[in-house]
């Protein structure tokens, strides 16, 4: 993965089924948009997002985090400049281990077997590709160690999230990402609600190599930089982005 | 980790609850000491172990690889040179994440909340050595992607394995272990029985950074040269190390 983290302190989640804002032109402050969703996100609005992005800042990388196989196609690997996929800690034993182990063995099978499974991304990539595909996705995957801390969420219900952790134990799965699991990426979500700088300040002190991210309810330039003070490399920025520019603008700490 | 793999292509697995042969001297032609079992073992023979192989064989590398945090203490972290930990594919969720996320949770504590806690890899370390322990720790401590691929096994029912995968999904967790999780070992283990190349075969073509190991049954020269032209980096031979060292001798590669 090449993806430059040291110049990435804002991100800006932006899913397919939502409309985008009049003026795309509010992307010009952040660092790396992320595009994914759940409901009602189809592989067609994904790449559709990727290619309005691409077309107005060519320079700005744009990561895809499906949350289903049926998101990715050769056209969004393609399109889009990295892909991730999410383990997440506190979900169930799929969505740390088995889809992976599921998704991989797809993609190590061979190609002419492939045609026509139900798995777009290893489908399509091999049967165009052939075997050179394995490694060219392999460059552009990687996964994100992923906590899900509020359980009112489509996040929570489709990674099977039953409690959300403790402080402490935010601070053992980000040292386990660290030190254990090769994620280059450790994601606190509160997807849709503030959980406030608690967890980060939890996790910040057992990474070195990892990245950190928090997102969920940022709207305030004050809330982006308390979670930056508390020890995230990056916000991630995602409902006002579509719902209220004004409000998305403030929370770039560069065009405060 | 420092574990210098590429001059490593014989294991030994020591079991610290059975005898040691007579003449320890057969360890001669050996390239690591694996050392590590369930029934019966304790943080006492297993310190035993550890300590017998390294007043004979200084310059011999010893690896603990501990079914339970009762194996591990200060002591046997001091006295191996490293620790591994499995995380098992086809086994359950805290066998691949409920129990790392634990142990890292304890790890990650202040130190004077961990005396008397019943963790003691953490306790004793922490209270010993402070904060810094941590990154002793990290830097003898390494994870093993691994498949117990024998359902009659401690083993198996110990990390809640209840099916062997299919050589495709051997494949399949060998390339999520290359390019997803950041595990430097993919482990097959067989368990007490000899499962052949099948696996190793089907393995080793995704594997490029990842060290590949196989253990299980293996109890002749021909066995041994079997898997190691499969693919696997190395061996793992146990059982007749302790029952029958005439057949040991002829597993190491070297000796021949």
């Amino acid at each position: 993965m090449n993806l430059d983290w040291q110049t990435i302190t804002h991100v800006t989640k932006v899913d397919p089924a939502k409309p985008l804002p009049p003026d795309l032109g509010v992307l010009e402050g952040t660092d790396l948009v992320l595009v994914g969703g759940s409901d009602d996100v189809t592989e067609r609005n994904t790449l559709a997002a990727i290619e309005q992005v691409n077309s107005q800042f060519p320079a700005l990388p744009v990561l895809q985090e499906p949350y289903s196989a049926t998101h990715v196609s050769t056209d969004t690997i393609e399109n889009a400049d990295f892909l991730s996929i999410p383990a997440v800690y506190n979900g169930d034993r799929d969505h740390f281990v088995g889809k992976h182990v599921d998704l991989f063995t797809e993609v190590g099978r061979k190609p002419d077997e492939l045609l026509g499974t139900g798995v777009p991304i290893v489908g399509d990539l091999i049967a165009s590709k052939g075997r050179d595909a394995i490694s060219d996705l392999s460059s552009k995957l990687f996964g994100e160690g992923y906590v899900v801390q509020h359980l009112d969420s489509a996040a929570a219900t489709m990674a099977g999230v039953r409690e959300c952790y403790t402080p402490e134990q935010v601070a053992g799965a980000a040292l386990a990402t660290e030190t254990f699991y090769g994620f280059p990426v450790f994601y606190i979500e509160y997807s849709g609600t503030y959980g406030g700088p608690v967890d980060v300040e939890a996790a910040a002190p057992y990474l070195s190599d990892t990245v950190l991210l928090y997102g969920g309810g940022i709207d305030s330039h004050e809330k982006a930089i308390e979670i930056l003070e508390a020890g995230a490399d990056a916000i991630v920025v995602g409902d006002c982005f579509h719902d209220d520019p004004d409000t998305y603008l403030e929370t770039i700490p560069t065009t405060e």
